[in-house]
């Protein structure tokens, strides 16, 4: 970063504008979008005006909401209009997104009509669809064209295009026919014709594919662009990889969120209210309670037994620590790996006997380590005994529970992430709990 | 995919290599690489031998590390020259980290001088460097070359690089001096000096810099190329974005393993043995296990308690599982901003006092919930009232650790996800046990 925060304040206050201009105009828009959004909104929209019209095009597209919402207020409407037409559409639609309606029609009815058009049709895709996060400014070329003329055709209109990466070949209709990266045109003689060398094994996906899946299957592919077509195959947008990796990283703090039973949130961590963070919180809180109330249920059935043999009380804690953490250990390897498409439902059995031999070995080294430990500390082999087969027995189970519930809740299409560990924690407590005093009164006698 | 393994395991049976050469040459390497892996060892190896030369090479470095172990066997030192010399050399790499010391041997012996000296270079850069996942394949220009004589060497020299998007411009010394896009070579008028239309507001890392900080610039820059330089500003290779792409799935995969209490696993979960899943596991576990045994320790100092009060042992599982789930709710979400970039360390005091806030509304709601329904299950209102408070207390202390502990071992260096749920889970629960039989016998006398 060429200039702190302090400095720009400072060039304001002295209202250097001049020199001001000149620095910010060096900078990365990245760059200045988060020293405005640390600035106070008010000297903000001054540094705003200082932008090229370029910039601060770009600067716009990167500022949090809730500036974005506070500069519209300060703009006319022939600056907001400089800017948004400045913008990439699918930047323009994240944007409409996020505001309010008042600000969503003034956008529009600021915009030119064709990008009007465009705007309300990706407005109405569904969220988390291949078509929301897609961009229709792709290079498009057809096929009988030379590579001259297709490079020819690329320096007329690609500056209006997010990326000439890969351009697509159309047939008249739209139709998608092939792919062809602008390396690939470049090294070719000028002369050769598009559809002799461009690629027609296409991946592309639905316009209401799920966004996900999409961008995975841009992992997967290394892709730089997908395109994304209608239902008759007519390509409408592509989504670019910026976009693929903004997704990839909201749903992995997504699936962690879950996992760890927390309501995702859109914003960041500290642009989300106190409120909304603990309405984010309490509700699977509740249902966890609920659940955790189960086992205490369970162990007020065995109320003469600790009382009867107060010890037993003592190693409740372990056994339901350990199951739970047995359990979220393979449900947590099981999720990311659903995530990233490596493990599909249809691998269930494999994964369930591949869980069931890890549990074993798991179950004997923890028994081994605790029945000795008991016996050492408190002299009773019989305690010993008791806790290490209800710590083997808990782990089996845990372990099984662990990698069935997530890759049940795929196949029933739901996110896999919703089996959070606290969720089997608890179910797992419950069949420790039992077990633990079952064993205890057949071990130990009728207590 | 256009065929099916079983169709290809049958045009192999049948020996019909013409029709299989003809449908495999269509194919995607993705694709290809899959089926590989799925087929039988001496089936892949016939199915390889059949591909052309481009593609072979393609296919190679997709498929997974034990299937290229197996074909490197198969392969004479000249079908081995064919393949590596056709790989790009990140890749190359790749491959050599994963291999063991005879076959990494081979395969610089068939490599040509050029290749082995870089090769050599690229294999010292220390794990989970930034030079660790570069490529040396980047496309350079000079300042004083003409556009038109930049896109002439881009024509000359592209086939042999990565990728072309963004070429670098270099110094004699090749020192960084700018960067531009290969759209901006191609919009602008062919007799423009490339100097003149460069960006020189450059971001970049350096050799040493971790992977993970580099590929979140990339995401945070919008980058498709991220440069590497090293101390004296030489760029020495280029990150490319699917590369980054894979690594910001490999971390996220990585962290929710540590969020879970397991040693995270190169390898995917399916390719990775009973014995190692089971050894990633155990160390956690006992180490958990004797974190919770210090909270058994303290339950069975108030055995006087609870064997006066039966009843108090039923809400345990619920006080520890309550406490356990809130701090990982804190967790989680401190863990996934820090590996975003969204929060750094110096946020340390806003976030404890945004969860103190948070900890004092999910107290209330929980501690009113759940005192009502012991007050209406059991007509006891002192036990409500000691289960209650215990509940908010510990919710309190849960957030404030869940928040404090990532937040402290990313300050200290370690990856702040090794503050799993399960650590904080057996610190809240230690003090959730011991502030619950406090109050009580604060509340129900001396028991």
């Amino acid at each position: 970063m060429t200039m702190t925060i302090s400095m720009i304040a400072q060039l304001l206050e002295e209202k250097k504008y001049n020199s001001l201009y000149e620095q910010l105009n060096t900078m990365n828009a990245v760059d200045i979008a988060e020293i405005m959004d640390e600035l106070q909104s008010e000297q903000a929209v001054r540094v705003f005006r200082l932008l090229s019209k370029d910039l601060a095009a770009e600067v716009f597209a990167n500022l949090p909401s809730d500036k974005q919402e506070f500069l519209i207020g300060c703009l006319t409407d022939a600056e907001l209009e400089r800017v948004t037409s400045d913008m990439f559409i699918d930047d323009t639609v994240d944007l409409m997104h996020e505001m309010p309606a008042t600000i969503v029609k003034r956008i529009l009815r600021v915009a030119n009509p064709a990008d009007r058009e465009v705007i309300n049709e990706l407005l109405n895709y569904p969220e988390n669809s291949a078509g929301s996060i897609m961009t229709p400014e792709f290079m498009d070329l057809r096929e009988n064209m030379t590579v001259g003329e297709a490079i020819e055709k690329i320096r007329r209109e690609g500056i209006d295009k997010e990326t000439i990466y890969n351009c697509y070949i159309l047939d008249n209709s739209r139709i998608l026919k092939g792919v062809i990266t602008v390396k690939d045109l470049l090294i070719a003689p000028l002369d050769t014709v598009v559809g002799d060398i461009m690629e027609t094994n296409i991946i592309s996906v639905h316009t209401l594919s799920d966004r996900e899946s999409a961008v995975m299957a841009m992992k997967k592919y290394g892709l730089m662009t997908l395109p994304v077509v209608d239902s008759e195959n007519r390509l409408v947008g592509i989504i670019t990889i910026d976009d693929a990796v903004d997704v990839i990283v909201d749903e992995s703090s997504e699936d962690i969120a879950l996992i760890s039973a927390v309501n995702p949130s859109d914003d960041p961590y500290l642009k989300t209210s106190v409120v909304r963070h603990a309405f984010n919180r309490i509700p699977w809180l509740l249902l966890l309670m609920v659940t955790s109330i189960i086992t205490g249920l369970i162990i007020s059935r065995y109320e003469e037994a600790f009382t009867a043999v107060p010890l037993l009380v003592t190693f409740l804690p372990m056994l339901m620590d350990t199951g739970g953490n047995s359990g979220s250990q393979a449900s947590a390897l099981i999720i990311s790996s659903l995530a990233t498409g490596e493990l599909s439902p249809k691998d269930y059995f494999k994964v369930l006997w591949k869980e069931f031999r890890i549990s074993i070995i798991c179950s004997i080294a923890l028994a081994v380590a605790n029945g000795i430990r008991i016996f050492v500390q408190y002299g009773n082999w019989q305690i010993a005994m008791v806790v290490s087969l209800t710590l083997a027995g808990t782990v089996v189970c845990a372990k099984i529970i662990g990698c069935t519930l997530p890759m049940l809740a795929k196949r029933l299409g739901l996110d896999p992430a919703l089996i959070s560990s606290p969720f089997i924690t608890t179910i797992v407590d419950a069949f420790s709990v039992f077990l633990y005093f079952n064993i205890a009164i057949a071990i130990l006698g009728k207590l």
